[in-house]
C-alpha cells in the first residue's frame, strides 16, 4: 500500500487534479472545468469524486493521506479562497473544510506562487536549500518565500506579494488598484507594456511596430530580441533594471541563497537573466555581492502547479 | 538556584554586560571599554571575568546557563563578528567559540537590530506575536524580522538589512558604499540631511538655519517641529513619505502583524508616526490596508540592547 496525496491547481478556467507520490511522481491526472454553472458545494463534490476516480483507476493499491490546493487568493491561515477576482463564487470559500468533510483526509491551501516555492523545495532545484525565493513571471509577478525551510505565510496568510511592491511612484496602473507595482513592469504583461512605451517614445525601427497591443505577447518580444531587434532588446534591459533593483532589496531583507524564476517570461533565459543579474549586483548591499544565485526553476517543464500543491500537503503532514 | 543568562551589547566605544533572568529582569549590569588597546583574546578574557564578577556579587545563588551577544556585523550563522567597521580588531572574530571556551556555557550572537526584535518578543510589546518587524531608527536604520515566531537570519546570517534597500535610485551617498539607501533618508542622520536639503532648496524661514550641519541633531529637528517650525515639519513629512512607501513594500513581502519603531527618532512620536502611517496606507496592497499596526517599541525606555541579547540566548536555549 503506497501513501499518496492529491495536488489540486485551481485556475479561473480549469482545475487540474493530480495524484502524487512522496517522491514527486504524478501517478494520474485529470482536468475539470472551474467555470461550471453550479454552486461551490457541487464543485467540491465533483472535485472529491474525480480524486476518488483517479485513485480507483490506479493499477496498484494506494492510500490517500491528504490534499494540497494552490489557488489565487488562497489563504493558508483561513483554509479558504478569499475574494478571488477570477472565480464565479464570491466572498470567503471554506475550501479545506468542505474538501476534508467529503474525503476524510486533511487538506491545506495556499496561493499558486507559494505552492510553486514548496514544489521547488521538495521536487525541484531548491532541494536542500533552506532560504530561497521563487518568482513566477506570468501574467503577473507572484512570489513564494522560504525562510529556514518553511514557507512564509504571514499574519493573515497573504505574505509574498512581491509583485505589488512599489517599483515606481505614480507609475503604471495595476490591476490591484495601485500604481507602479513591480508586476506592471516585470511580468509577461509588463514587458509588453514596456515594448509599447518604447515604440511610442523612440523612432527606433522594430518588427514590433507591426503588431497590435492585444496581439503582442512576451514570446514575440523574446523572439524579436533573440533575432537582434534593438527595441526588443532594450525592453529586456529595462525589465532587468527594474526587476534587478528590487531583487537587490529583497536580498537585503531576506538574505536568500537563491532566487528562482518560473513561468512564461523565464523562458527568455539569458535575455532576462543577464540584465537582471547585472542590475541586481549593481544595487546589492556589499555583504551580499556575488553570493545570490539567479536560477531557472527546476519545475519549468513540469506540471509545477500540481507538484507544488502536492508538496504543500506533504510538508504539512511532516508537522 | 536561579538560572540566568548574560546579555552583552558590543558597541564601538563601550560594551554593556547584564545578568538577566528568564522574566527579563536585569539583576546586575556593568560597562567596559571596547576600545582597549589589546588583542581580541584579552578582550574576551576581560569580558568573561566581568560576567563572573557580576554573578558572584549577586546576593542570591544563580547559575549562568548561556550568553547572548548583540554586535554590529554579528553573524548568527558563523558565531562571529565579521569585518565590523567600528571595531579595532579586523576580519572574522570567532567570538562565540572563544566566549564559550572561557565560560563553559553556550553563547550566540546576532546584530543589534535582530537582538532588539527578540527582546521585543520576549520582554516587550510583541509578546504573543508571531510575525512582526522591529525598525531601529538611530544613526542608521536597522531591522529585525520575526516570521512565525522565529528570527529571520538568512543564508549567511545577515538578513534584515532593510536600511539598505534602494529608496531612491542615484540618491544620497550611504556609508555602505551604495547610493539612495533607505537609511540615508529614514534615520536620525537622514532627517538631518533632509532638513539641510530643505534649507538649501527653499526660502522658508526656520530656526534650523542658525545651526551648523555638525551641530544639528534629530532631536533639534523634532523640537523645532513640535514648536511649529514649518521646515522641520516638512522634513518629518518627507521622512514619513519615504519610510511609509517602503514599509508598504515590506508588508507586501512579509504580511506582519505589527511594525515597531525603536531608537532616538522614534521619540518624535506622532510627528513621525502620522506621515509614515498615512503614506504606508496610501501605497499598501489592498488586502493589507488598515491591518498593520505601527507601534512604539515596548523597550524604548529600557536597556533594550542588553535585554535583546539576553532574549537571543533564552530563545536559543529553548531549542
Amino acid at each position: 500500500m503506497q501513501d499518496v496525496v492529491a495536488g489540486i491547481d485551481i485556475g479561473g478556467t480549469n482545475t487540474g487534479i493530480g495524484i502524487v507520490s512522496h517522491e514527486g511522481n504524478i501517478l494520474a491526472e485529470t482536468i475539470i472545468s472551474t467555470k461550471c454553472k453550479s454552486t461551490f458545494d457541487i464543485y467540491i463534490k465533483r472535485l472529491s469524486a474525480e480524486i476518488e476516480k483517479l485513485l480507483t483507476d490506479l493499477e496498484h493499491d494506494v492510500r490517500l493521506v491528504g490534499i494540497g490546493v494552490g489557488a489565487p487568493n488562497g489563504s493558508y491561515n483561513l483554509g479558504a479562497i478569499v475574494d478571488a477576482p477570477n472565480l464565479e463564487w464570491k466572498g470567503i470559500l471554506p475550501l479545506c473544510k468542505e474538501l476534508s468533510k467529503q474525503t476524510g483526509v486533511p487538506s491545506v491551501i495556499t496561493n499558486d506562487a507559494n505552492a510553486a516555492a514548496l514544489g521547488e523545495m521538495l521536487f525541484g532545484a531548491a532541494k536542500g536549500m533552506k532560504d530561497f525565493v521563487v518568482i513566477t513571471l506570468g501574467t503577473g509577478l507572484g512570489s513564494g518565500i522560504v525562510v529556514d525551510g518553511k514557507l512564509v505565510v504571514g499574519n493573515d496568510g497573504f505574505a509574498g506579494e512581491f509583485g505589488h511592491i512599489v517599483a515606481k511612484v505614480n507609475g503604471r496602473q495595476c490591476g490591484c488598484g495601485k500604481r507602479g507595482c513591480l508586476e506592471t513592469y516585470a511580468s509577461a504583461t509588463g514587458i509588453r507594456r514596456t515594448a509599447f512605451k518604447m515604440i511610442a517614445d523612440s523612432n527606433q525601427p522594430s518588427v514590433l511596430r507591426n503588431i497590435t497591443y492585444d496581439k503582442l505577447s512576451a514570446k514575440m518580444v523574446t523572439e524579436a530580441a533573440k533575432a537582434g531587434d534593438p527595441l526588443a532588446r532594450a525592453a529586456f534591459e529595462y525589465t532587468g533594471l527594474i526587476l534587478g533593483t528590487r531583487l537587490a532589496d529583497l536580498v537585503a531583507i531576506l538574505n536568500p541563497e537563491a532566487i528562482f524564476f518560473f513561468g512564461g517570461l523565464a523562458n527568455a533565459g539569458e535575455l532576462l537573466f543577464d540584465p537582471t543579474r547585472r542590475h541586481m549586483e549593481e544595487y546589492m548591499f556589499p555583504v551580499f555581492k556575488g553570493k545570490v544565485k539567479l536560477l531557472t526553476s527546476g519545475l519549468q517543464d513540469k506540471n509545477a502547479a500540481i507538484l507544488g500543491s502536492a508538496a504543500l500537503i506533504w510538508k504539512e503532514l511532516e508537522k
